[in-house]
């Protein structure tokens, strides 16, 4: 039993605590759109709720909470609820356990990054400033510099792929790629030890550098055709380590 | 401040109550990872969890709740807590409140699910059973079929792409369509409203059975082009409609 909004409430064990909590989280979201209030807007007192729903305070500072663990409310220090901004780390923390109780495999979680990232590298190649598109770049030139290093080459591997989708400028892609951090963090390795031969690391590396010349060449169609054939090299590595 | 695990937990503001239900969920996160648990298994009890980490049952109690509420944990009825399955739902309350609180534009949402249902269509027509292709046959039609009445219209048109990412084999896919579920219910009909004449209707229900032939037929490369005109007409009649 989740203690989200938009669950429905007539059942019987809506008198228990923990519905009642529920009923409450609904209320303060329910607040939230139709007041159109926006992220950073401060929300009534708990009192308020609490009066104005008929349940004790003790409720409604359980039902923020629950919120607040999904980011749709912000509590800081003694501060007044106010409404929260997307948070990174709830889809990263859902797509870490989808893998980690394996709900989802590593591969598939590959099988969608693939996806988004074709159309990032393409956006980005649009929309990339200049400053990001040099950042691109340095993280291209960073993963080379590092190796044999694989835990910096993996943090520039990140940083590459997440400084792409934020030159979208389409929130949802960075969050999405933010998501997968641990995934990179923990297959990055994996991937690297199975490339049998000095050749193929060379390759991961001069992909990436053609990822970001694209990039910095305003060429969408080139940028995504570069995507395209790091992942299909890099789903190879998984594949050949026997990962699922 | 979030009461997510994954946080580190050294600041002065360990000491209060949040921060305690925030290390105690995090400890409790800690515990599904460690012990390799995967979903429905079931946790330790709550006076488990509060000897061995030196903390009150009620602070317990509260991170569980916190997990509770991004589907980690799952508790029934005075059931033991358990490890959550994926929810959709959380997916989706995210991903609906970044657009009522206008940190997305329903434009970036549609680029989003532009880029991932190119690449569903493709695996379903690869992957889906007789029965999915059959299920997805219907909603195309029962679309043209229930003209002029929008919401069963969208009704289906919801049903359609859902069963699409379902019969990719990939959860991940069904988690973010899934979640795009009340962008489509509230654009759906602006969409509808937008389009000048009878004949624009028509080419998207013929579109739709043109993404359902090619998945009936095993045809992912003609899949995937006829969802891309799918959205091309969707986007354009999104921005005649002054869509954001």
């Amino acid at each position: 039993m989740s203690v989200l909004p938009l669950e429905p409430f007539t059942r019987a064990e809506d008198r228990d605590p923990d519905s009642q909590t529920q009923k409450v989280a609904r209320a303060v979201y329910e607040h939230i759109r139709a007041s159109k209030l926006k992220a950073g807007d401060t929300l009534p007192s708990e009192g308020a709720f609490a009066e104005e729903l008929g349940v004790s305070r003790g409720i409604v500072r359980e039902a923020i909470r629950a919120l607040t663990a999904v980011s749709i409310v912000d509590v800081g220090n003694g501060r007044r609820a106010r409404v929260g901004a997307v948070d990174q780390q709830v889809f990263a923390i859902l797509i870490d356990h989808a893998i980690r109780t394996e709900q989802v495999s590593v591969q598939q979680v590959w099988d969608l990054r693939r996806s988004i990232e074709l159309r990032t590298a393409a956006l980005a190649a649009m929309r990339r400033t200049d400053e990001e598109a040099a950042v691109i770049t340095q993280h291209a030139a960073g993963m080379r510099a590092a190796y044999p290093d694989i835990a910096e080459i993996t943090r520039h591997d990140f940083a590459f792929h997440r400084t792409i989708a934020q030159a979208t400028r389409n929130p949802l892609y960075e969050l999405i790629i933010a998501a997968f951090g641990v995934v990179i963090e923990e297959t990055g390795p994996v991937g690297w030890h199975s490339r049998p031969d000095e050749s193929e690391r060379v390759a991961v590396f001069d992909m990436h550098d053609a990822i970001a010349a694209a990039i910095r060449q305003r060429d969408p169609t080139r940028a995504e055709q570069a995507m395209a054939d790091h992942f299909d090299l890099s789903v190879k590595a998984l594949v050949n380590a026997g990962v699922r």
